[in-house]
């Protein structure tokens, strides 16, 4: 045993891993910023990655996983998909950025307005919060007032007016942000009533998917309400889709509870990899649209709209999103067996192909990470308190080589002793 | 006569562009978003462009043209170069967006911080303003403090801290920010003090590139002061360098006036145009480099990193700096003695690489949109308003030519009558 485990540290230390995060935190704060910080998930993780190839990742060692975070939502595909990099290659031996976008640009934005009901036009970015952060600036340009109601929670980006965190950001940044709570329709009125007369919108996720918590769809009667709200007022409804855009529904994830937003914002799927968001807009704000001056250096790379085109392309024609949802229904009923098999309770929520799984009485995730370890070592790459991604290159065959590995996971959490016994 | 119009006005009517723009009008509000919306320039720019190659565009009308633009700025070694676009590829088959960075964020972190003097770390995002707003957030972060000084007219970037409309834009987000007049020390004093005890940081452009006026070197004494008063204060001196980045000096613009910031913004020039931006700062800064949630879903994206890599070790190389510099003064020198010989007195400022060409009495530019629309029939691309950039893929052959064409665009201006003759 004891030969074993300083075998384990010895491989730890001389991994790759290890000395590239070694390298990393003398020229970068921490060794790495923001969600993709390995510290934050347990040992064993990796930081670094080499490739990936379909629903495969393999890290910088040379191990392979089946991979459940996709990328963190923009792999939607499967990586390095033939089809999607044969278009971004066709176009970067053309061109990518220049002086003004490529004739890919009106075809992309064609296909987005036909695709997604509510739209009567689309603008491009780099960044989810490039698009959320446009979506409110026009929001208040086109109703001339300054209230967002946000919900308590919910993730809209790392930029000063809705980080998670409030390093760096002064109360004047979310002055007008006024939170309710999500799916609590009682709430966001009294909410509303706080805003009164200066209500420019609602900006909410596509549905309830808020770090460690488990997740929630939007209740029809909420999202009806916010709806009435927003007509009620002239102001906005924003839907937030950046991160379940294209995995729910390919008009827009709320299209499912059969309410249209004004304003959409996009990005993570829309080009399988490639940087890009987008927003989209009905007509009463295309006059706002053209006032914002929201704009960036590369928001008009040729390459990630080539990516984006051919992804909507591919992502309509295999019907990626029923895929999706086939593979991360046997995912979900795979796993509800492996927990009720080995006595472990677990909650799983949100859409199946975004699955969350959660343990009980785990409120400091000793459970949850040692799932994910035991699982990782098992071949699997899960997260603990994040939801997960699909891609529509998950088959039968890989759901049930990861339902093996969580096999391992349910084990060593079986074998936990409860603290304090 | 009559006829040449006819056919003129066929030509664009039947034109790709003027097709691409009329379905652009349906789905894009106002065709086109920001800065390269070709509204705002001379008639016969083009919208989309086709391709590039070196320092030549083509539109998707087949119109080749001399680009001094380059992009805006990212493109600082030519179009489609091959050693970058080869680094590009050869990352893009191994993989580009995975569950964490590859090895490849090291490397070059390593390269940045080496060839930065005052850069102790590095951190990585997509738009020069996720850079600029990071550096504002880490300087509110370190110190505790809010206030930031920004000198009147700098751009720097488009988010509502900062961008030049303000539309969509509430009082409250640019709460704590204090405007001085760019090299005036005394004013940015009287700011300074203004700030009082609240001074996190002064941000300020590598050098004056306002839109639509002459440009202005930084003054030493001003950079000096600049310097004195964040020292004083315990605040952050962040240098914008987003848009002279890597073509004025390769370890930060302000080496040239030997005063060294604790934070940098940069992107654009980066990695000749794929889309990336960094952050660089010294020690001070490390930690709240650790707290402030700066993230984005496509920050890692390992093509751009590895094109970033080939980008600064071909910079370096080719001493790609000084070829802009020469060949930047062979068009200053050759738009000179041509503004002479046809008695058009024009204003050249900034540095060479980065010209700015302005005529006098011309507050209404009918003179720069005469000068520029011609030298574009010439095949030559300038801008009239904006300051244009030269890459190193700029040869001799190449000023000569387009000076042949600002030839054509003196002409134009020397025929104007002047209003109200």
């Amino acid at each position: 045993m004891h030969g074993a485990v300083e075998d384990n540290l010895a491989s730890l230390v001389n991994s790759r891993d290890a000395s590239l995060r070694e390298r990393a935190r003398r020229v970068v704060p921490g060794g790495m910023w923001g969600h993709q910080n390995a510290a934050n998930l347990p040992e064993g993780y990796p930081q670094f990655f080499a490739r990936g190839e379909g629903c495969r990742i393999w890290d910088v060692d040379g191990n392979e996983y089946i991979d459940f975070m996709c990328s963190w939502g923009p792999i939607v595909l499967g990586h390095n998909h033939p089809e999607v990099d044969a278009a971004a290659r066709r176009q970067a031996e053309q061109g990518d950025l220049l002086n003004g976008p490529g004739e890919v640009m009106v075809e992309l934005a064609e296909a987005v307005v036909e695709q997604v009901p509510h739209a009567d036009w689309v603008q491009f970015q780099k960044n989810g919060s490039d698009a959320t952060t446009t979506c409110v600036a026009l929001a208040r340009a086109a109703t001339g007032r300054r209230k967002v109601l946000v919900a308590r929670g919910s993730y809209h980006g790392a930029v000063p007016w809705c980080s998670p965190s409030v390093a760096g950001v002064t109360a004047e940044d979310r002055a007008h942000v006024i939170q309710f709570d999500y799916n609590d329709g009682d709430d966001l009125l009294r909410a509303a009533e706080e805003a009164s007369g200066d209500l420019a919108a609602i900006i909410v996720t596509a549905f309830r998917h808020d770090v460690a918590r488990d997740q929630e769809m939007p209740a029809p009667d909420f999202a009806r309400r916010a709806r009435a709200v927003c007509d009620a007022a002239g102001a906005a409804l924003i839907i937030d889709d950046v991160r379940a855009g294209f995995r729910l529904h390919s008009g827009g994830s709320w299209e499912l509870v059969g309410v249209r937003p004004d304003l959409s914002a996009w990005s993570k799927a829309v080009a399988n990899g490639y940087a890009l968001a987008a927003v989209t807009g009905n007509d009463r704000f295309r006059e706002a649209a053209t006032k914002v001056f929201s704009t960036g250096s590369f928001w008009c790379s040729a390459i990630s709209m080539a990516a984006a085109l051919a992804t909507l392309r591919v992502l309509r024609r295999d019907d990626a999103i029923g895929r999706m949802v086939a593979m991360g229904q046997q995912l979900r009923d795979g796993l509800d067996a492996l927990s009720r098999r080995h006595g472990v309770a677990i909650r799983q929520s949100g859409p199946v192909q975004m699955p969350m799984v959660l343990f009980d009485d785990d409120a400091e995730f000793r459970k949850g990470f040692a799932f994910c370890a035991a699982s990782l070592r098992g071949g699997v790459y899960f997260h603990p308190r994040h939801n997960m991604f699909l891609s529509a290159a998950h088959g039968p065959n890989d759901i049930a080589r990861a339902l093996e590995a969580a096999e391992h996971g349910f084990r060593a959490v079986a074998s936990l002793r409860q603290p304090g016994i």
